[in-house]
């Protein structure tokens, strides 16, 4: 694991994911680039003292350097953004498979050349969208590509938060500071750190992929050099039309993900603080509302499910799902065979969809909310 | 009652709302343009005969020819859009109180002119933009007011239906008939019919107005001449942003109008399908459900409750509000004192307001979605 | 009316609910034991003074001996439990039509001795157990008449409120004095108030009668004289089980009624408080929102409904539900038609029901809460 | 890890709850009375082959033996309720700590007798009432203890499912064929199963006892041998009401548990299936909705929150909270610690309870459900 020491959030949240399922576990890290704190993150999580690096080019190469029985399958990135791609690149070429939380990389220059080491590398590479992890996610992707709600006409997907409605930044709260960082974040801030999850979920549940979008971008905090809030109008190729917002200002909402997708023929709905339901609409039948864990639920988020209905799954269960689809990958690699094709998880092709988002909706805004067709892929 | 006709929906409404507290009776009307549908639909309701009338200008002169204990008290304009402005000045014009459905007028010049007669009348105009007649919108209202959200940010307001989903006006239903029809219904479709209801909404609990908006409709069904539609990004004046989406192609909605308002302060959320309940969120406080009916609500709200915490209320409770409010004004313009300024029911000023939304969406839609003023009110 | 005169609660409602649909119109009334709060009523609701009456007695005399053009067509009763044998009695064998407050008398003597004089009356002898107004009640009933839900297996209704949980009745508010006081109430406070409704909803949906019945009440209020919560098994004929509990000390729960049942293929859910939704529930398949005013709904409901899906309807539209069924029975009457036999409302049949499960409950509770059988109705 | 091996349910949540904070590892285990499953169940963990087990004896041999450093530090144990006694006295006299799931042993007698056992031994024994776990219940707890209700007067706690609303034992499905099998599961189905957890949850949360109870359980399934339903009221000591329901049997529930609490100054509400939030009622202030993750939560539920407000956690968190727990128990046992006296996981007199409510419940329905007082603990 690179990054995730003491005071990280995400580092513990993908240790429990990816152990989860009792098939993988921490054998080493670079928990911080101070190495005093790494090595104390280490012997928090019990490791040997041996495989705690002061810096993630240290640790690839003496990781490099194990015999393969002992040898690292993966290695997890989880710093702020401005430090995904050097590691990312490192390892990938370093012969190791590789998962990175979101947005993949500080711009989207650079993530074009990391897709370019990804395929010249032919490892593993998954990005951690983790809500499309979630069975009822998979569900709706389900439903939406079964033709279940025929020709999809419109996209209503949310993220509003509310933790960052004062300037948390200045107290000196470490994801607060540095995701309002322009150094560390990059061009954008709530666009990049929720949006873009908003963006991968309504594309992962539809297949749309944007046209063009005008966006309205805000710094609501002052002194934040970074947006807070951000409003887009989307418009998709096909002729669908879409509605993102998401904010870190919107005092009392706590992680309120949720998506609305209207078809012809019938309506869906997810909230991704009430994960195991999903809500069906139809033109005129009872609405349904699908509860994960059920017989009738399909194979594509059965799959994914560890507990009967009714027991709750949340957030973890859906990071761990990911991990899932990873480890189908990484066996594959590690063992010599040859990955398989159908792998569920977000890649670096989603990386790159993300980042081309987010310049355009930082370009669109800058305009004055002009209309911008996001840069090719 | 002028319109509301056999087959019509929103004149049974009227009717109920009226004399939901034993304070008016219907005693003439004009129900349809057709002499005879009139006559049938004024049996229907028990009226004579004789004060059921053929067209509107008969009416008009019929009941001003009558004694003042005989004479109507108020007149209510239940027609489709284009038919507004033509009775509502005639019966302003001769000497009645009027209240007139939404939106006000068939365009923005017609409003303007109907403001002039409204002035110049000194009668009573009310706008039956009833879903601010409903007693959490008040209170919301009156939070807004007295500063507990603080200074407002952000405002999301929704209106998605789905019945106009299909091409339902071919089958010759009435309500989709004219709403569809740009010679009856205005420039705009769904945003006229309903983002006006959303737009009003917003400005009532916040009051907030609109400096410019950028806003992109859509005709999904075939053949349709006008917006079903349509999805706007708001600056209003003074920094705050707003999303206010409203569609008629939403499958599955029914009725889904509801807001969100975040402030720096608190936050607060209210949906029409559930009216008797008003969300309020602070930074760091549980989530708040306040409650009609009880206590602790304020008095903005307490005056126009019926039944106990508990009893739901609905739709014709709110609309019956409105004409509260209006019965208020009537009382004393009936009875030669000066008309209370504290009414809260929407005026014309609401209408014009409304009318010259309207005129900004479809402008800035055309121009492919643009940023746009609108005009002067 | 008799009864429902200022500072009265269910007057009004009964005011609101009889006139909704035009076809009611008061006009005569003793509103009080005290004949000049009954003058000052009667003027409040804008009657002739000579139709407002000093005691029911004086209005009895009085309207039988009008004109028939002029008679009342039906008396409605809202006085205390205590108060409506004596009115309903003496109306009834005047030939009037009743409409009748629950529980129907002070005992389930005087409620036998009811059934007698109404059957002797021929007239309309109607008890406002208003929920099961509600359309979507009637859908539940319709569901499980048709054999959607298989066999009833378990039935589960409730009734909690909390506006008792204090000591109320000693500070002079009028509802919760009459309540609590066993000469007016009768043997039974909460359960005679609310639980009878809870009973009776359970019976209307799922046509199942108490075989036997085993009561714990509770007086938790100190000096209150009257249970003010209770909870009741039940066997219901046929083999089905229940459980039945009411409250009115059950803190910031306001007027929660709602009721699940559970056959062998189906089950549903209905909640007072959000009165349009139905929910379905399958051993293998979605769970189903029905929510009222739509296409698919049934035709018990639909004939119940007074504006489109999505437009709340509440309490006072189930009340007045009662009374559109009323009315079917009353125009036959007073026409001289015969009396329909699919009238929907409550009758004096349920009364008598409601009494002898008051009867049972009390006697249960002061045999220890034993099993005990209700009287033969 | 005694019992949970191919087919099982709950042994997988052990496994995935125990290892959730990366503190514990599988490293031992007999899963299941057929050694050539046992065997392969140990494979598909990754368990060493020579610690994989025939019986849970042949383990508690082999690794009473190993050397302390390599020795378990605790058994689990995941069988039919019948198998728990005879490993749980096992390993307990053979120095191990021990965790248990629910409910503690086949009837009351053997729970003495192991409460015996667990004093004698010094050992830390757990019983996974994992409901308990949950951050809000113990919100819950500290609202109750800290006096926010007042005196307790009534509670409401409801346990429906549905998945034995067939007769699926005759499927060979294992959970439900040991389940209602009296030789495996006890004297109760229904009632042992998850009645057990309603009353330790109702009991964990108010701390109230139950001083008497009357229950009617019912077979409705036909040719099952043991309850698959149960109806229960309560008194509890010290004048409180209780009304306790648990079925399996109620078509299209899933796993319902749900409790309310009133008391004199407020109530609340908590409902398993959305774990992370908390209601509380006031008799005249706006229902509360405490929500897991925020600041405002207290210390009590703030310690077993893994990740922010709004990122729902679910079943398996709370599960996992009882072993962090009983972790704090074991690492103070292994370390020859004193046993922290504070530690937050159902004990052995928990065990005990509940199987004195299931000799009492079972007694109460026998005699025709008369009230019955538990037996002394």
């Amino acid at each position: 694991m690179i990054g995730g020491g003491r005071g990280a959030f995400i580092g513990a949240v993908h240790r429990i994911a990816a152990a989860m399922d009792g098939k993988a576990v921490l054998v080493a890290g670079a928990f911080s680039g101070d190495p005093a704190r790494s090595r104390a993150s280490g012997a928090d999580l019990f490791l040997e003292a041996s495989r705690v690096y002061g810096s993630y080019r240290e640790m690839a190469e003496a990781e490099s350097a194990m015999p393969a029985d002992r040898r690292l399958d993966f290695v997890v990135i989880v710093t702020p953004n401005h430090q995904h791609y050097g590691p990312a690149r490192l390892f990938l070429e370093s012969g190791f498979n590789v998962v990175c939380d979101k947005p993949v990389t500080f711009d989207l220059a650079q993530a074009r050349r990391l897709r370019e080491v990804v395929r010249k590398s032919g490892k593993v590479f998954a990005l951690t969208h983790n809500y499309t992890g979630n069975a009822m996610v998979k569900q709706a992707r389900a439903l939406v590509a079964g033709g279940k709600l025929g020709a999809i006409r419109k996209v209503v997907v949310e993220y509003p938060q509310g933790w960052l409605a004062g300037a948390l930044e200045r107290t000196g709260q470490k994801q607060a500071s540095w995701r309002t960082d322009p150094r560390k974040s990059g061009a954008a801030g709530c666009m990049g750190d929720i949006g873009t999850h908003a963006e991968n979920l309504a594309h992962y549940i539809t297949g749309l992929r944007i046209e063009e979008l005008c966006a309205d971008l805000t710094t609501f905090v002052k002194g934040r050099r970074l947006d807070d809030d951000g409003n887009v109008l989307i418009r998709y190729k096909g002729g669908a039309k879409g509605v993102l917002h998401a904010s870190q200002i919107c005092v009392g909402d706590e992680n309120n993900l949720n998506i609305r997708v209207y078809g012809t023929l019938s309506s869906l709905e997810w909230h991704q603080e009430h994960p195991n339901e999903l809500v069906v609409k139809f033109p005129d039948a009872p609405r349904q509302v699908w509860r994960r864990g059920n017989g009738y639920v399909g194979n594509a988020a059965k799959k994914f499910t560890r507990v009967p209905a009714g027991h709750p799954e949340g957030y973890l269960e859906g990071f761990a799902n990911i991990y899932r689809e990873v480890f189908r990958g990484v066996a594959a690699e590690v063992e010599g065979r040859r990955i398989p094709r159908n792998l569920d998880f977000p890649t670096i092709d989603d990386g790159v969809e993300g980042m081309a988002f987010i310049d355009a909706v930082v370009k669109s805004s800058r305009l004055g909310a002009r209309w911008v067709k996001p840069a090719a892929r």
